[in-house]
Protein backbone atom coordinates (compact mmCIF):
# COMPACT_ATOMS: atom_id res chain seq x y z
CA UNK A 1 0.00 0.00 0.00
CA UNK A 2 3.40 2.13 1.17
CA UNK A 3 6.71 1.85 -0.14
CA UNK A 4 8.04 4.77 0.49
CA UNK A 5 6.80 6.88 3.83
CA UNK A 6 8.62 10.33 4.63
CA UNK A 7 8.65 12.03 7.82
CA UNK A 8 9.98 15.61 7.96
CA UNK A 9 11.68 15.99 11.42
CA UNK A 10 12.18 19.55 13.23
CA UNK A 11 13.08 18.49 16.58
CA UNK A 12 10.17 18.78 18.05
CA UNK A 13 7.71 16.63 20.22
CA UNK A 14 5.17 16.86 17.59
CA UNK A 15 7.38 15.68 14.45
CA UNK A 16 9.03 12.39 16.72
CA UNK A 17 5.04 11.51 17.44
CA UNK A 18 4.04 11.48 13.61
CA UNK A 19 7.40 9.42 13.10
CA UNK A 20 5.84 6.78 15.44
CA UNK A 21 2.89 6.95 13.48
CA UNK A 22 5.27 6.74 10.53
CA UNK A 23 7.30 3.89 11.80
CA UNK A 24 3.69 1.44 13.05
CA UNK A 25 2.73 2.19 9.11
CA UNK A 26 6.31 1.16 7.68
CA UNK A 27 5.87 -2.36 9.76
CA UNK A 28 2.44 -2.98 8.17
CA UNK A 29 2.99 -2.09 4.48
CA UNK A 30 7.03 -2.63 3.98
CA UNK A 31 7.62 0.60 3.48
CA UNK A 32 11.10 2.58 3.86
CA UNK A 33 11.27 5.35 6.25
CA UNK A 34 13.08 8.71 4.87
CA UNK A 35 13.51 11.21 7.54
CA UNK A 36 13.85 14.72 6.16
CA UNK A 37 15.47 17.80 8.68
CA UNK A 38 15.16 21.32 6.43
CA UNK A 39 16.79 23.88 7.95
CA UNK A 40 17.10 27.79 6.79
CA UNK A 41 19.51 29.22 5.14
CA UNK A 42 21.13 31.66 7.36
CA UNK A 43 20.69 35.89 5.84
CA UNK A 44 22.12 39.06 6.59
CA UNK A 45 18.91 40.55 7.10
CA UNK A 46 17.96 38.24 10.10
CA UNK A 47 21.84 38.40 11.14
CA UNK A 48 21.55 41.81 11.38
CA UNK A 49 18.37 42.03 13.56
CA UNK A 50 19.81 39.57 15.72
CA UNK A 51 21.69 40.42 18.87
CA UNK A 52 24.47 38.01 17.84
CA UNK A 53 26.05 39.52 14.14
CA UNK A 54 28.54 36.64 13.44
CA UNK A 55 31.73 37.81 11.74
CA UNK A 56 31.19 34.49 8.84
CA UNK A 57 27.49 34.52 7.81
CA UNK A 58 28.57 31.14 6.37
CA UNK A 59 30.01 29.47 9.82
CA UNK A 60 26.74 30.48 11.05
CA UNK A 61 25.11 28.35 7.88
CA UNK A 62 27.00 25.05 9.12
CA UNK A 63 26.37 25.46 12.63
CA UNK A 64 22.92 25.11 11.05
CA UNK A 65 23.79 22.26 9.16
CA UNK A 66 24.93 20.60 12.11
CA UNK A 67 22.04 20.65 14.03
CA UNK A 68 19.75 19.54 11.81
CA UNK A 69 22.06 16.68 10.71
CA UNK A 70 21.96 15.82 14.97
CA UNK A 71 18.39 16.12 14.73
CA UNK A 72 17.76 14.01 11.75
CA UNK A 73 20.64 11.19 13.54
CA UNK A 74 18.38 11.01 16.82
CA UNK A 75 15.27 10.94 14.74
CA UNK A 76 16.75 8.12 12.92
CA UNK A 77 18.27 6.28 15.74
CA UNK A 78 14.51 6.58 17.61
CA UNK A 79 12.92 5.20 14.36
CA UNK A 80 14.79 1.80 14.29
CA UNK A 81 14.95 1.62 18.15
CA UNK A 82 11.08 1.75 17.59
CA UNK A 83 11.33 -1.36 14.97
CA UNK A 84 11.44 0.35 11.59
CA UNK A 85 13.20 -2.11 8.83
CA UNK A 86 15.08 0.69 6.76
CA UNK A 87 15.64 4.11 7.91
CA UNK A 88 17.33 6.92 5.61
CA UNK A 89 17.77 10.34 7.14
CA UNK A 90 18.61 13.36 4.82
CA UNK A 91 19.27 16.88 5.68
CA UNK A 92 18.53 19.80 2.83
CA UNK A 93 19.02 23.85 3.51
CA UNK A 94 15.96 26.03 1.91
CA UNK A 95 12.22 26.88 2.00
CA UNK A 96 10.74 24.30 4.26
CA UNK A 97 7.26 23.17 2.60
CA UNK A 98 8.62 23.40 -0.82
CA UNK A 99 11.83 21.88 0.03
CA UNK A 100 9.06 18.81 1.78
CA UNK A 101 7.20 18.66 -1.31
CA UNK A 102 10.37 18.66 -3.84
CA UNK A 103 11.90 15.98 -1.76
CA UNK A 104 8.48 13.59 -1.93
CA UNK A 105 8.64 14.14 -5.79
CA UNK A 106 12.28 13.04 -6.42
CA UNK A 107 12.05 10.13 -4.13
CA UNK A 108 8.84 8.79 -5.26
CA UNK A 109 7.28 9.43 -1.75
CA UNK A 110 3.94 7.73 -1.39
CA UNK A 111 2.83 9.37 2.07
CA UNK A 112 4.30 11.96 3.91
CA UNK A 113 3.59 11.88 8.00
CA UNK A 114 3.49 15.17 9.49
CA UNK A 115 3.16 16.41 13.00
CA UNK A 116 0.72 18.61 12.99
CA UNK A 117 -1.97 21.48 15.32
CA UNK A 118 -0.54 21.77 18.69
CA UNK A 119 -1.94 23.15 21.89
CA UNK A 120 -1.51 26.51 20.88
CA UNK A 121 2.10 27.63 20.75
CA UNK A 122 3.81 29.61 18.35
CA UNK A 123 5.58 26.72 17.90
CA UNK A 124 3.09 24.45 17.01
CA UNK A 125 1.02 27.34 14.70
CA UNK A 126 3.57 27.57 12.56
CA UNK A 127 3.99 23.64 12.26
CA UNK A 128 0.76 23.48 11.71
CA UNK A 129 0.96 26.12 8.97
CA UNK A 130 3.40 23.79 7.67
CA UNK A 131 1.66 20.79 6.99
CA UNK A 132 -1.00 22.59 5.32
CA UNK A 133 1.30 23.99 3.26
CA UNK A 134 2.85 20.83 2.26
CA UNK A 135 -1.12 19.27 1.68
CA UNK A 136 -1.74 22.16 -0.46
CA UNK A 137 1.57 22.07 -2.79
CA UNK A 138 1.38 17.84 -3.07
CA UNK A 139 -0.81 15.41 -4.96
CA UNK A 140 0.55 13.16 -2.47
CA UNK A 141 -1.26 11.60 0.66
CA UNK A 142 -0.76 13.59 3.62
CA UNK A 143 -0.92 12.37 7.20
CA UNK A 144 -1.44 15.25 9.59
CA UNK A 145 -0.65 13.52 13.09
CA UNK B 1 -2.57 0.76 15.21
CA UNK B 2 -5.88 2.28 13.89
CA UNK B 3 -9.38 0.86 15.30
CA UNK B 4 -12.07 3.17 14.11
CA UNK B 5 -11.50 4.84 10.87
CA UNK B 6 -13.48 7.90 8.89
CA UNK B 7 -14.15 8.47 5.62
CA UNK B 8 -16.28 11.58 5.19
CA UNK B 9 -17.70 10.87 1.53
CA UNK B 10 -19.54 13.62 -0.80
CA UNK B 11 -20.02 11.53 -3.38
CA UNK B 12 -17.25 12.89 -5.32
CA UNK B 13 -13.86 10.79 -6.96
CA UNK B 14 -11.66 12.58 -4.18
CA UNK B 15 -13.85 11.01 -1.09
CA UNK B 16 -14.01 7.34 -3.10
CA UNK B 17 -10.20 7.41 -3.49
CA UNK B 18 -9.91 8.52 0.11
CA UNK B 19 -12.48 5.22 1.10
CA UNK B 20 -9.39 3.27 -0.61
CA UNK B 21 -7.23 4.18 0.93
CA UNK B 22 -9.16 3.94 4.09
CA UNK B 23 -10.32 0.29 3.28
CA UNK B 24 -6.65 -0.73 2.44
CA UNK B 25 -5.90 0.76 5.61
CA UNK B 26 -8.85 -0.97 7.55
CA UNK B 27 -7.15 -4.43 5.71
CA UNK B 28 -3.72 -3.81 7.07
CA UNK B 29 -4.99 -2.86 10.93
CA UNK B 30 -8.13 -4.85 11.16
CA UNK B 31 -10.10 -0.73 11.95
CA UNK B 32 -13.90 -0.81 11.53
CA UNK B 33 -14.59 1.84 8.57
CA UNK B 34 -17.28 4.46 9.17
CA UNK B 35 -18.18 6.82 6.27
CA UNK B 36 -20.20 9.46 7.08
CA UNK B 37 -22.27 11.42 4.49
CA UNK B 38 -23.26 15.58 5.95
CA UNK B 39 -25.73 17.51 4.20
CA UNK B 40 -26.30 21.22 4.87
CA UNK B 41 -29.85 22.33 5.94
CA UNK B 42 -32.19 24.25 3.97
CA UNK B 43 -32.15 27.72 4.83
CA UNK B 44 -34.97 30.06 3.40
CA UNK B 45 -31.87 32.47 2.59
CA UNK B 46 -30.58 29.50 -0.13
CA UNK B 47 -34.06 29.01 -1.18
CA UNK B 48 -34.66 33.05 -2.18
CA UNK B 49 -31.34 33.01 -3.68
CA UNK B 50 -32.39 30.15 -6.02
CA UNK B 51 -34.53 29.82 -9.10
CA UNK B 52 -36.32 27.32 -7.76
CA UNK B 53 -38.28 28.19 -4.20
CA UNK B 54 -39.54 25.31 -2.85
CA UNK B 55 -43.27 25.46 -1.78
CA UNK B 56 -42.56 23.43 1.33
CA UNK B 57 -38.64 24.01 2.85
CA UNK B 58 -39.14 20.73 4.80
CA UNK B 59 -40.08 18.72 1.74
CA UNK B 60 -36.55 20.42 0.17
CA UNK B 61 -34.74 19.19 3.12
CA UNK B 62 -36.68 15.41 3.13
CA UNK B 63 -34.38 15.33 -0.58
CA UNK B 64 -31.02 17.05 0.59
CA UNK B 65 -31.06 14.16 3.21
CA UNK B 66 -32.14 11.23 0.76
CA UNK B 67 -29.21 11.93 -2.00
CA UNK B 68 -26.65 12.03 1.29
CA UNK B 69 -28.37 8.88 2.01
CA UNK B 70 -27.77 7.42 -1.40
CA UNK B 71 -24.51 8.54 -1.30
CA UNK B 72 -23.49 6.88 2.01
CA UNK B 73 -24.95 3.71 0.79
CA UNK B 74 -22.70 3.68 -2.48
CA UNK B 75 -19.53 4.31 -0.28
CA UNK B 76 -20.20 1.81 1.96
CA UNK B 77 -20.97 -1.33 -1.04
CA UNK B 78 -18.10 0.25 -2.73
CA UNK B 79 -16.06 -0.28 0.64
CA UNK B 80 -17.35 -3.97 0.88
CA UNK B 81 -16.76 -4.51 -2.78
CA UNK B 82 -12.96 -3.38 -1.53
CA UNK B 83 -12.87 -5.84 0.47
CA UNK B 84 -13.72 -4.21 3.99
CA UNK B 85 -14.61 -6.21 6.63
CA UNK B 86 -16.49 -3.85 9.24
CA UNK B 87 -18.52 -0.82 7.30
CA UNK B 88 -20.96 1.77 8.76
CA UNK B 89 -22.75 4.24 6.67
CA UNK B 90 -23.79 7.73 8.57
CA UNK B 91 -25.66 10.12 7.33
CA UNK B 92 -26.03 13.72 9.57
CA UNK B 93 -26.62 17.48 8.51
CA UNK B 94 -25.29 20.95 9.58
CA UNK B 95 -21.84 22.44 9.23
CA UNK B 96 -19.68 20.03 7.46
CA UNK B 97 -16.43 20.18 9.02
CA UNK B 98 -17.73 20.82 12.45
CA UNK B 99 -19.55 17.53 12.46
CA UNK B 100 -16.98 15.63 10.64
CA UNK B 101 -14.87 16.61 14.19
CA UNK B 102 -18.15 16.10 16.46
CA UNK B 103 -18.29 12.47 15.07
CA UNK B 104 -14.72 11.58 15.15
CA UNK B 105 -15.18 12.76 19.26
CA UNK B 106 -17.97 11.06 19.79
CA UNK B 107 -17.75 7.72 18.16
CA UNK B 108 -13.34 7.70 19.17
CA UNK B 109 -12.22 7.75 15.63
CA UNK B 110 -8.39 7.29 15.38
CA UNK B 111 -8.31 8.29 12.07
CA UNK B 112 -9.75 10.19 9.81
CA UNK B 113 -9.15 9.93 5.86
CA UNK B 114 -10.12 13.06 3.64
CA UNK B 115 -10.19 13.63 0.15
CA UNK B 116 -7.78 16.65 0.11
CA UNK B 117 -6.78 18.93 -2.99
CA UNK B 118 -7.81 18.59 -6.47
CA UNK B 119 -7.28 19.89 -10.03
CA UNK B 120 -8.37 22.95 -9.45
CA UNK B 121 -11.86 22.96 -9.58
CA UNK B 122 -14.42 25.01 -7.15
CA UNK B 123 -15.57 21.55 -6.05
CA UNK B 124 -11.99 20.30 -5.15
CA UNK B 125 -11.17 23.46 -3.65
CA UNK B 126 -13.97 23.40 -1.33
CA UNK B 127 -12.81 20.24 -0.45
CA UNK B 128 -9.56 20.69 0.26
CA UNK B 129 -10.81 23.74 2.40
CA UNK B 130 -13.21 21.39 4.53
CA UNK B 131 -9.91 19.13 4.93
CA UNK B 132 -7.51 22.00 6.49
CA UNK B 133 -10.45 22.69 8.68
CA UNK B 134 -10.56 19.08 9.69
CA UNK B 135 -7.08 18.86 10.69
CA UNK B 136 -7.13 22.21 12.02
CA UNK B 137 -10.41 21.81 14.65
CA UNK B 138 -9.13 17.72 15.51
CA UNK B 139 -6.55 16.64 17.87
CA UNK B 140 -7.11 13.11 15.85
CA UNK B 141 -4.52 11.84 12.59
CA UNK B 142 -5.91 13.51 9.65
CA UNK B 143 -4.98 11.82 5.95
CA UNK B 144 -5.44 13.96 3.18
CA UNK B 145 -5.49 11.40 0.07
Amino acid sequence: MFKHILVPVDGSINSFAALDKAVGLAGLTGAVVSILTIYRHHSLLEASLSMVRPQDPRRFDDVMREYAKEIAEKAKAHALAAGAAEVHAFVRNGAIARGIVAFAKDREVDLIVMGGRGVGSAENYMLGSISHKVASLTQRPVMIV
